[in-house]
């Protein structure tokens, strides 16, 4: 059977990613955990700060022992004593009373607050002045007031930076449950193609898409496995469609842009148990010939054979769908970009235009400058900063337009 | 030797990381190259493409034969041939003629241009119509086109992104030489720090900066290597940094806020052969008492032991360094960017403020909102999305004022 080419609009194919299964979860050492995606709900299972401490080198105290000083009427106060970190203080601090505390010590009880050193000056040993009032809390975290025991404080579907690794350590959780890294087959076809390591004979060129889909893959979260090259044959493309769809969540097959290797792609694919084309051709520039099919929650693509096609149709279509079978619930805010266009740029009605473009800051702007040339070369790739989408229904844009930018 | 507490502006802080030398370079497979540091620069070394090719599925002409076509006046081309792909075709075209040509097919001798499939129609097996003309290079890349044998294509100094990697992998380029990765030693001190393993006692806090710098260098480019928590013991903290300091081509110790350890940081540091200490103390909140010093070309770090001061100190002025060390030449365009302030906000004058934001899009502008709260709380920086500066000279800024901000 033939399918007749049914064009998608990019929206209509976004909105089918949550057909795709995710992974399931896995447990990394909480130092392994950059960039994964968290695959449990974190609560705080104890209070953070788990006692009242200080934030700033100084004196704990009272704050009412301080109310009303200034440099011109101090406030003198008792030392009471130290508070040696990491210990719990043997003693109180009374109204008039003072007590030695660095940034991170734990207040002495009867203390509410604390005075910068830089607001007091030593009598003697056993007395200061203190210039400037404090209010009750000042310079101090309270017991809980990070965290509160119970609180929810990390949702499932989070990229874990540095800031959330930090709190996970923060709670004693040597050990998370991330979602498992994709794993993503990559084949490239085309009786063109040949590997890296080889001089290309005439007519021929490097299998470039290989090397550009695995690093894209991993930027998107992803781990890659490049399946090699399979020549114009639908035998040999069955074959190893099978092969690498036994080990994968999903499969990337690239080029296959002569007619007859399109239709291989198509038969190749819906010869898999239980394969349905999803989407054949999408309403977008570069990257109409798109394929999409499901088999078993997986996704498989058939994406362009030229590079920069390729990598676009990656970038604004599969990504989404490789980060949503990742567990990626709350994308980053920079994701996308938003910027002014620098010029006025035509495109066409009836699809989406995707333009590759540089991005330079001026007065507080971020400006997006198309990048002219030809849409075939690397060179425009290589001087792209991001991608922006001119609309289905916009002949164009004005020079100064708001736009958002996908970095790349 | 006591040193006295010579603070310095961050920019003349930044000023200093040219001191610090270089990684030396490594070969690494291309398909290990992903977001490292090219080593060296990169020319062309043949013809991108190798010839000339088509960029749309269609028919191989000379542009001259088309001219003046349209869809009531149609030319007629006889088809003088196929091109396979992959092949050198083993005809020519003439005028008059045309040949079927896939995307990425060689052109024909005799063809300048490629007529789109879309705009042709076949009479029989041996003819077509063409419905528009096309000019001379149309649809077509030229050899030497995208890049020409001897051109320079990537600087050293440059992040190798996907497009990159690809661009290697055309040139042939199955090894690149890349920087090293800095080997970055963290050390946690303080009385008051315990394993992330241990139930803390009270008074003290699990070892949060660890997990923290570690995932920051990750980030960075570097390679982390933790070498524990150091109670506030001179002689500790000296044999550590020695260890460290011993295997590393950079070193943070980040703690040290008791007056005393901060003195034990500065003295275990001079104490290191042909040690200088370059900066103690910087104008900047959070993180005044950080410290630089130089040993043998490497930088060591004394960084503040409060969490969150120590990842702002790290992501304004640290990182910068690593980047330097780890050969970065060209910092990404969205390495900060452009928004306006969401509301006023006061600032000191005499240092420079480092504010967390939430970004938010709304109509075509990145807004950066202040996020409130102590600024000790980690839950400020697992809510924050960047990090913005207010300048020294600055006593705030009004809402909607231009901004730049340090994606966290």
């Amino acid at each position: 059977m033939k399918d007749f080419f049914k064009v998608n609009s990019p929206e209509a194919v976004a909105a089918l990613r949550t057909r795709f299964r995710r992974m399931a979860a896995e447990s990394v050492p909480l130092a392994e955990t950059r960039g994964r995606i968290l695959a449990q709900d974190i609560a705080a299972d104890i209070d953070l700060p788990a006692f009242t401490r200080a934030t700033m080198d100084g004196f704990a105290v009272r704050a009412a022992s301080t109310f009303g000083a200034s440099e011109g009427n101090p406030a003198y106060l008792e030392v009471a004593g130290a508070v040696s970190m990491g210990e719990v203080p043997d003693f109180t601090v009374a109204a008039g009373q003072a007590a030695r505390i660095s940034t991170g010590g734990m207040l002495p009880e009867g203390a509410d607050a604390v005075v910068m050193i830089e607001h007091t000056a030593a009598i003697d040993d056993t007395m200061i002045e203190v210039y400037r009032s404090v209010a009750p809390g000042g310079h101090v975290i309270h017991a809980g007031e990070d965290f509160s025991r119970g609180q929810p404080a990390l949702p499932a579907g989070r990229r874990l930076r540095a800031q959330e690794t930090g709190l996970l350590a923060a709670f004693g959780k040597t050990r998370v449950q991330v979602f498992k890294r994709p794993e993503v087959a990559i084949i490239s076809t085309g009786d063109e193609v040949v590997p890296v390591t080889e001089v290309p004979d005439a007519g021929k060129i490097r299998d470039i898409n290989s090397y550009t889909l695995a690093a894209m893959v991993q930027a998107a979260g992803g781990t890659p496995h490049t399946y090699g090259i399979v020549a114009d044959s639908y035998e040999d493309l069955r074959e190893r469609i099978s092969r690498a769809f036994a080990k994968c969540d999903m499969l990337l097959i690239s080029g296959g842009s002569s007619v007859g290797m399109r239709d291989f792609s198509i038969q190749a694919l819906s010869s898999l148990p239980h394969c349905r084309i999803l989407v054949h051709g999408i309403s977008i520039s570069p990257g109409k010939p798109t394929i999409l099919a499901e088999a078993e929650g997986r996704a498989l693509w058939g994406l362009p054979g030229h590079v920069t096609s390729a990598m676009v149709v990656f970038q604004v279509i599969v990504r989404p769908f490789i980060e949503h079978v990742a567990g990626l619930d709350r994308p980053a805010a920079t994701r996308k970009l938003p910027a002014r266009l620098s010029r006025n740029l035509a495109s066409a009605q009836g699809r989406t235009d995707y333009v590759r473009v540089r991005l330079t800051e001026k007065d507080g702007v971020l400006w997006a400058d198309p990048i002219l040339g030809k849409s075939g070369l690397i060179n425009t790739m290589v001087q792209a900063d991001g991608i922006i989408a001119i609309d289905v229904n916009s002949e164009g844009l004005d020079q100064g337009a708001a736009v958002a930018v996908w970095p790349l």
